[in-house]
Protein backbone atom coordinates (compact mmCIF):
# COMPACT_ATOMS: atom_id res chain seq x y z
CA UNK A 1 0.00 0.00 0.00
CA UNK A 2 3.10 2.37 0.51
CA UNK A 3 4.04 2.02 -3.06
CA UNK A 4 0.87 3.56 -4.11
CA UNK A 5 1.20 6.39 -1.68
CA UNK A 6 1.17 8.86 -4.62
CA UNK A 7 0.77 6.85 -7.59
CA UNK A 8 -2.90 7.58 -8.09
CA UNK A 9 -1.98 11.53 -8.43
CA UNK A 10 0.66 11.28 -10.42
CA UNK A 11 -1.11 10.77 -13.70
CA UNK A 12 -2.36 14.91 -13.86
CA UNK A 13 -0.71 18.06 -13.44
CA UNK A 14 -1.49 20.23 -10.45
CA UNK A 15 -1.38 23.26 -10.95
CA UNK A 16 -3.36 24.51 -7.62
CA UNK A 17 -2.59 23.15 -4.06
CA UNK A 18 -4.89 20.23 -4.24
CA UNK A 19 -7.14 19.30 -1.15
CA UNK A 20 -5.14 16.94 1.51
CA UNK A 21 -4.89 12.91 0.77
CA UNK A 22 -5.92 11.28 3.20
CA UNK A 23 -3.12 8.38 4.13
CA UNK A 24 -5.03 6.38 6.86
CA UNK A 25 -4.25 3.75 4.47
CA UNK A 26 -0.50 3.82 6.04
CA UNK A 27 -1.45 3.21 9.34
CA UNK A 28 0.95 2.64 12.06
CA UNK A 29 0.95 -1.16 13.23
CA UNK A 30 1.24 -2.09 16.61
CA UNK A 31 0.37 1.09 17.62
CA UNK A 32 -2.80 1.62 20.19
CA UNK A 33 -0.96 3.96 22.74
CA UNK A 34 -2.86 7.28 22.71
CA UNK A 35 -1.19 10.41 21.85
CA UNK A 36 0.01 13.14 23.90
CA UNK A 37 0.05 15.60 21.15
CA UNK A 38 -1.86 15.64 17.74
CA UNK A 39 -1.17 17.58 14.57
CA UNK A 40 -4.69 18.60 13.41
CA UNK A 41 -5.06 19.75 10.13
CA UNK A 42 -7.28 22.10 8.40
CA UNK A 43 -8.22 24.38 6.21
CA UNK A 44 -9.15 27.97 6.82
CA UNK A 45 -12.41 29.44 4.99
CA UNK A 46 -13.29 32.15 7.39
CA UNK A 47 -12.49 33.65 10.88
CA UNK A 48 -15.59 31.57 12.72
CA UNK A 49 -13.51 28.69 12.81
CA UNK A 50 -10.54 30.87 14.69
CA UNK A 51 -11.84 29.63 18.28
CA UNK A 52 -12.10 25.79 17.31
CA UNK A 53 -7.96 26.13 16.13
CA UNK A 54 -7.35 28.18 18.94
CA UNK A 55 -8.51 25.57 21.57
CA UNK A 56 -6.82 23.10 20.03
CA UNK A 57 -2.88 24.73 20.05
CA UNK A 58 -4.51 25.59 23.83
CA UNK A 59 -4.74 21.85 24.13
CA UNK A 60 -0.86 21.73 23.69
CA UNK A 61 -1.57 20.30 20.02
CA UNK A 62 0.22 21.25 16.85
CA UNK A 63 -1.71 23.29 13.88
CA UNK A 64 -1.49 22.92 10.57
CA UNK A 65 -3.52 25.63 8.63
CA UNK A 66 -4.18 25.45 5.05
CA UNK A 67 -4.47 29.14 3.61
CA UNK A 68 -4.67 28.31 0.78
CA UNK A 69 -8.28 29.21 0.44
CA UNK A 70 -8.55 32.47 1.89
CA UNK A 71 -4.84 34.00 1.00
CA UNK A 72 -6.54 36.23 -1.30
CA UNK A 73 -8.59 37.58 1.30
CA UNK A 74 -6.20 40.00 2.71
CA UNK A 75 -8.52 41.17 6.04
CA UNK A 76 -9.24 37.64 7.26
CA UNK A 77 -5.75 36.05 6.82
CA UNK A 78 -4.29 39.39 8.92
CA UNK A 79 -6.46 38.60 11.69
CA UNK A 80 -6.40 34.69 11.05
CA UNK A 81 -2.56 35.55 11.12
CA UNK A 82 -2.70 37.62 14.23
CA UNK A 83 -4.99 35.61 16.82
CA UNK A 84 -2.42 32.79 15.97
CA UNK A 85 0.56 34.41 16.32
CA UNK A 86 -0.82 35.97 20.10
CA UNK A 87 -1.87 32.53 20.46
CA UNK A 88 1.45 31.49 20.14
CA UNK A 89 3.13 34.31 21.67
CA UNK A 90 0.78 33.11 24.64
CA UNK A 91 2.01 29.90 25.00
CA UNK A 92 5.75 30.24 24.42
CA UNK A 93 5.35 28.06 21.15
CA UNK A 94 5.95 28.84 17.50
CA UNK A 95 4.21 30.19 14.45
CA UNK A 96 5.47 30.14 10.83
CA UNK A 97 4.51 29.61 6.79
CA UNK A 98 5.52 26.32 5.23
CA UNK A 99 5.45 27.23 1.53
CA UNK A 100 2.31 29.50 0.32
CA UNK A 101 -0.15 27.37 1.69
CA UNK A 102 0.61 26.35 5.03
CA UNK A 103 0.70 27.54 8.28
CA UNK A 104 2.06 25.92 11.28
CA UNK A 105 1.15 26.46 15.16
CA UNK A 106 3.11 24.95 17.88
CA UNK A 107 2.46 24.76 20.97
CA UNK A 108 4.63 25.03 24.63
CA UNK A 109 8.06 23.86 24.10
CA UNK A 110 7.68 23.29 20.11
CA UNK A 111 9.90 25.09 17.98
CA UNK A 112 10.08 24.84 14.09
CA UNK A 113 13.90 25.01 12.99
CA UNK A 114 14.29 27.18 10.46
CA UNK A 115 17.52 26.16 9.75
CA UNK A 116 18.11 23.80 6.77
CA UNK A 117 18.43 20.24 6.78
CA UNK A 118 20.29 18.49 3.60
CA UNK A 119 19.13 18.69 -0.09
CA UNK A 120 17.43 21.58 -1.07
CA UNK A 121 16.56 22.27 2.78
CA UNK A 122 12.65 23.15 3.82
CA UNK A 123 12.92 27.09 4.56
CA UNK B 1 5.32 42.88 9.94
CA UNK B 2 2.63 39.63 10.43
CA UNK B 3 0.13 42.27 8.25
CA UNK B 4 2.66 41.14 5.38
CA UNK B 5 2.70 37.89 5.65
CA UNK B 6 1.09 36.99 2.51
CA UNK B 7 1.73 40.59 0.96
CA UNK B 8 4.68 39.52 -1.14
CA UNK B 9 3.02 36.66 -2.93
CA UNK B 10 -0.22 37.74 -3.74
CA UNK B 11 0.44 39.46 -6.50
CA UNK B 12 1.33 36.60 -8.59
CA UNK B 13 -0.11 33.32 -9.57
CA UNK B 14 1.43 30.25 -7.89
CA UNK B 15 0.85 27.65 -10.84
CA UNK B 16 3.06 24.96 -9.14
CA UNK B 17 4.17 24.48 -5.35
CA UNK B 18 6.19 27.53 -3.88
CA UNK B 19 9.62 27.30 -2.33
CA UNK B 20 8.55 27.59 1.31
CA UNK B 21 8.32 30.90 2.94
CA UNK B 22 11.12 32.16 5.96
CA UNK B 23 9.11 33.02 8.59
CA UNK B 24 11.52 34.22 10.53
CA UNK B 25 10.14 37.65 10.39
CA UNK B 26 7.73 36.43 12.44
CA UNK B 27 9.52 35.61 16.06
CA UNK B 28 7.81 34.80 18.96
CA UNK B 29 8.90 37.57 21.34
CA UNK B 30 9.73 36.88 24.67
CA UNK B 31 10.25 33.22 24.10
CA UNK B 32 13.97 31.76 24.90
CA UNK B 33 13.32 28.96 26.73
CA UNK B 34 14.89 25.87 24.43
CA UNK B 35 12.35 23.87 22.55
CA UNK B 36 11.62 20.17 23.99
CA UNK B 37 10.76 19.34 19.94
CA UNK B 38 11.68 20.30 16.66
CA UNK B 39 9.27 20.95 13.28
CA UNK B 40 12.01 20.16 11.20
CA UNK B 41 11.05 20.98 7.30
CA UNK B 42 13.31 19.47 4.96
CA UNK B 43 12.86 19.15 0.71
CA UNK B 44 13.69 15.30 -0.22
CA UNK B 45 15.95 15.31 -3.22
CA UNK B 46 17.55 12.26 -3.21
CA UNK B 47 17.85 9.10 -0.74
CA UNK B 48 20.95 10.54 0.03
CA UNK B 49 18.93 12.58 2.55
CA UNK B 50 17.54 9.48 4.73
CA UNK B 51 19.73 8.85 7.27
CA UNK B 52 19.75 12.52 8.52
CA UNK B 53 16.09 13.00 8.12
CA UNK B 54 15.32 9.32 10.45
CA UNK B 55 17.75 10.44 12.76
CA UNK B 56 15.75 13.48 13.29
CA UNK B 57 12.55 11.48 14.07
CA UNK B 58 14.77 9.25 16.14
CA UNK B 59 16.23 12.27 18.04
CA UNK B 60 12.00 13.55 19.04
CA UNK B 61 11.26 16.09 16.32
CA UNK B 62 8.85 16.08 13.68
CA UNK B 63 10.09 15.90 10.29
CA UNK B 64 7.94 17.79 7.62
CA UNK B 65 8.91 16.80 4.38
CA UNK B 66 8.15 18.48 0.75
CA UNK B 67 8.36 15.49 -1.37
CA UNK B 68 6.94 17.35 -4.42
CA UNK B 69 10.37 17.40 -6.21
CA UNK B 70 11.06 13.70 -6.23
CA UNK B 71 7.42 12.59 -6.67
CA UNK B 72 7.66 11.39 -10.48
CA UNK B 73 10.37 9.48 -9.36
CA UNK B 74 8.24 6.23 -8.23
CA UNK B 75 11.58 4.72 -7.11
CA UNK B 76 12.71 7.20 -4.82
CA UNK B 77 9.53 7.77 -3.45
CA UNK B 78 8.35 4.39 -2.44
CA UNK B 79 11.92 3.80 -0.85
CA UNK B 80 11.71 7.04 1.32
CA UNK B 81 7.85 6.15 2.12
CA UNK B 82 8.80 3.18 3.03
CA UNK B 83 11.89 4.10 5.08
CA UNK B 84 10.32 7.12 7.24
CA UNK B 85 7.23 4.34 7.26
CA UNK B 86 10.13 2.07 9.44
CA UNK B 87 10.84 4.82 11.69
CA UNK B 88 7.33 5.71 12.73
CA UNK B 89 6.58 2.21 13.41
CA UNK B 90 9.65 1.67 14.91
CA UNK B 91 8.78 4.89 17.49
CA UNK B 92 5.07 4.66 17.91
CA UNK B 93 4.07 7.74 16.09
CA UNK B 94 3.18 7.96 12.69
CA UNK B 95 3.50 8.87 9.04
CA UNK B 96 0.94 10.90 6.92
CA UNK B 97 0.42 12.38 3.54
CA UNK B 98 -0.41 16.13 3.33
CA UNK B 99 -1.75 17.74 0.07
CA UNK B 100 0.42 16.28 -2.70
CA UNK B 101 3.25 18.03 -1.59
CA UNK B 102 4.16 16.62 1.59
CA UNK B 103 4.57 13.55 4.31
CA UNK B 104 4.89 14.49 8.22
CA UNK B 105 6.10 12.04 10.42
CA UNK B 106 6.15 11.92 13.66
CA UNK B 107 7.59 10.39 16.51
CA UNK B 108 6.90 9.01 19.53
CA UNK B 109 3.60 9.98 21.48
CA UNK B 110 2.64 12.31 18.55
CA UNK B 111 -0.02 11.50 16.12
CA UNK B 112 -1.62 13.47 12.81
CA UNK B 113 -5.22 13.35 13.73
CA UNK B 114 -7.48 12.58 10.50
CA UNK B 115 -10.53 13.79 11.76
CA UNK B 116 -12.02 17.27 10.17
CA UNK B 117 -11.66 20.08 12.14
CA UNK B 118 -14.21 22.78 11.29
CA UNK B 119 -14.25 24.46 7.60
CA UNK B 120 -13.61 22.15 5.09
CA UNK B 121 -11.47 20.17 7.31
CA UNK B 122 -7.55 19.50 6.69
CA UNK B 123 -8.23 15.35 5.55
Amino acid sequence: MVMGLFGGRREREHREPAPPVDLTMLPVSGDSAPAEIYVRVATLTSLGQMPELKREIYKGNILLLDVSKIKRDKLTINRAVKDLKEVANDLKGDIAGIGDQWVIVTPTAIKVDRTKLSGEGGF
